[in-house]
């Protein structure tokens, strides 16, 4: 509570008056502003006490009751929740830097600016770990859903700041790793020495880690130790490589790529987007993505589509840039897991995405409705020759033009440098985890031994399989 | 958005002004409060003007951004859910008072207080139907989690108020159902036209029922149509008859039963309390419940317990009233199903809970910490002759004070009649499903078919398995 005023946004007023300059006058119907020359500085004073208190009675009438104060021992109303981010030995965040960028052989070290730590981090699809760090570090942090706090006594939530993704590709892919030497680095050597770490705070062991965070994008990200740590609230690219008891819609949370593309800053429109389907990446991927390489078989020939094979450089980049700015439609087919940043490069290319991947997982889906910003094929479907194209073809210029002003409304979700933008969306995702995880702690302090035939688990299922003609119709 | 407004006003100026009278002028700057007097009075007006926008501004800026205003497209804030309760024919709810007082033949049209359709809803264990119901039809509604709109457009969510519960026990128990008769009542042909309403409801189709919400406190309530409501959140005392896909913790509500029991309001204290464990009811039921003979042997030979055999009656509740209020322990073994309503009269009666009922889940348990004012013992243990008396006999009289103390603090959640009890709790609990239930419709939305080989769940699993003995040294 006494870090609130900290996150207070002086927005609300400009909102509600949106802009009019009012003037607000309180007058008591009894006593009417009678104002006798001289007698009376000090009925003046009243009055005037009178008028602001009257005026903060009824502020507070009107605008506060409508959100509840919190009360006594009941903690998941709406005051922001309270997050303790740990102080975790350099090693795992900012030399996790350092050692990326020596194994590129880059003078990082001096990139560093001291009094700040800015290292610079080097770009990448699973960078959330790098600015949701950044952002917590910030000391004019207002309006998130998440207050930081500094006493570990108060926190509701618990975040390691661990640098996962980034930790994961240290090693160049074509380093044969050296143990022990200089250049080596071993990721799995990490894992096993935050949870050594870890294993030894007081705040770790006290709630069997429910009420710890974690960032984890790639989906090989602290695989190792994943078991070890899944009762926290994993923030994670999909659940491609996660058991169902270690991962979920309802404990964790899906996070978006970092998208390598620039945002598309131009109108709605269809006459600058003359090619129907784009798609630029890698042909061959395992697991689901498997299903790239027919997709190019039955698309690579179509005059209207643009389907090529290409790796990640400076040139495809600014190729799929291009080629993102001026399509309609994007594949985004499932790669070895079933999300891909692909997507959220189309998004904020404007270009509605076409999602061939049957076990996706999407951000924000409690409050983006992805059936109004893009096109879900399956995977049987997509594959047939002459299907994808024809029904892209028969969508109608109206109908892209109200995807691509859906796509505009939801931009600003998948930015992660924009002030209201994806880091606060992610905040506000894990503050809705505490309930649960309230509940999961309390709960294991009583559990008895139950005599289960299979893990003692609370779901939520469903039953609904859609098709793509319902849903373009629609 | 524009209807935020709406929803918000009515109830919140006479609250806390209480009652007085004061005008509201709004004037716009550029036609002054002309007071053709002098200048001063111009001046003064002025003062006044600039002190009560001061007052605004400063209020507005630190009082109410601590809660954050709702954004855009986000309907997760911490604005109030908004919950629209349907209309329903009358013979799903009053209807079912009447005809339960009519197959007991009392006179209880009679009791109708007709402007305010005031029946005498008879007292039982799952009357939290009842108390919802009067709870959303007060015109006072403040501070609530929830705020009840009437445009069912508005809404986040849709309260389904059939009295579902007392529908199941409408029949007397000895009567034979009479089919058709005047007597004649069907829970199940009720069910039934329920759905059949229900599924004329645009609201309803729309999002597949997940965000509709059902009471079924009875673990019998709706059970005939209970595959066809389960997306919804369902407001249930345990999950002893629903499978895991129907319901679960993360995706419904635990109600406490209605107390039968008067509250106990007495300090904390042992003098009073000389029975160390005390039990008054069914010693034969079914299921889990078959442990209740077991503990009889084990226990009802012990000196300082009162365990005895107790069917329903006035007597017998005078005699458990007393019973739970002169007793340091009192017994819960499993029922029918994990869950009973001893449980909440041991809370209220300060008389603390020894839970034997392995499977059971608890209300508001993300709030209360119930191994701090109950004690658990798995089933295996408690039947072991002299094991529970002997660890109950263990606990110092400091310890017992200790869990009273924290029973007090609780005693309130339990209580449907208290203004800040069950009945905003439950709302609580409710307001705290949104964002689950509108991420499970946009994902409904956008589902290709999966080849699945079991249901496509999202689930929170624990691993935990705790003891008797661990949790009383703690």
């Amino acid at each position: 509570m006494s870090d609130g005023p900290k996150s207070r946004k002086p927005n609300s007023l400009s909102s509600s008056i949106n802009g009019e300059t009012l003037t607000l006058t309180l007058t008591p119907p009894s006593s009417p502003l009678k104002m006798p020359r001289k007698p009376v500085l000090f009925k003046r004073a009243l009055a005037s006490i009178f008028a602001i208190s009257a005026t903060y009675l009824f502020f507070s009438a009107f605008i506060s009751p409508l959100y509840r104060p919190r009360r006594d021992d009941s903690v998941t109303d709406a005051t922001p929740v309270k997050l303790f981010m740990y102080d975790l030995p350099e090693k795992f965040t900012y030399g996790v830097i350092e050692r990326y960028m020596k194994a590129r052989e880059a003078a990082a070290a001096t990139d560093r600016v001291m009094g700040l730590k800015e290292w610079a981090y080097p770009g990448h699809q699973h960078s959330a770990e790098w600015w949701l760090f950044k952002d917590l570090l910030r000391t004019d942090r207002f309006g998130s859903a998440i207050v930081r706090v500094l006493d570990p006594n108060e926190a509701d939530l618990f975040y390691v700041p661990f640098f996962s993704s980034l930790s994961l590709v240290v090693n160049p892919i074509r380093q044969v790793p050296v143990s022990g030497g200089q250049m080596g680095y071993s990721d799995e050597e990490m894992q096993e020495s935050l949870m050594e770490w870890l294993e030894d705070q007081v705040y770790w062991r006290r709630n069997n880690g429910w009420d710890h965070v974690f960032v984890c994008q790639d989906p090989n990200a602290l695989y190792r130790v994943i078991d070890r740590v899944k009762n926290g609230v994993l923030l994670v690219s999909d659940f491609g490589r996660v058991r169902r008891d270690q991962a979920s819609l309802v404990k964790d949370v899906i996070l978006p790529y970092s998208h390598r593309i620039n945002s598309f800053k131009g109108n709605v429109g269809v006459e600058k987007r003359e090619v129907l389907l784009f798609f630029m990446g890698n042909r061959f991927r395992k697991a689901g993505g498997k299903i790239r390489d027919l997709l190019f078989h039955v698309l690579e020939n179509e005059g209207d589509c643009v389907i090529s094979h290409g790796t990640q450089s400076r040139d495809s980049r600014r190729a799929a840039t291009h080629g993102m700015h001026t399509s309609k439609f994007c594949l985004h087919p499932a790669g070895d897991t079933p999300s891909a940043c692909r997507l959220f490069d189309a998004i904020v290319s404007l270009c509605i995405p076409v999602i061939v991947s049957d076990y996706v997982e999407l951000p924000f889906e409690d409050v983006i409705d992805y059936s109004k910003i893009a096109v879900f094929v399956d995977t049987n479907m997509a594959v047939r020759p002459g299907y994808l194209v024809k029904l892209l073809r028969g969508v109608s210029n109206e109908r892209i033009l109200g995807y691509q002003e859906e796509l505009k409304k939801v931009q600003r979700y998948f930015e992660y440098d924009n002030p209201n933008g994806a880091v606060d969306e992610i905040w506000r995702q894990v503050a809705q985890k505490v309930p649960l995880t309230k509940l999961m702690i309390n709960r294991d302090k009583r559990l008895v031994s139950r005599d289960l035939t299979e893990p003692d688990c609370a779901c939520m299922c469903s039953n609904m399989t859609a098709n793509i003609n319902v849903q373009i119709i629609q």
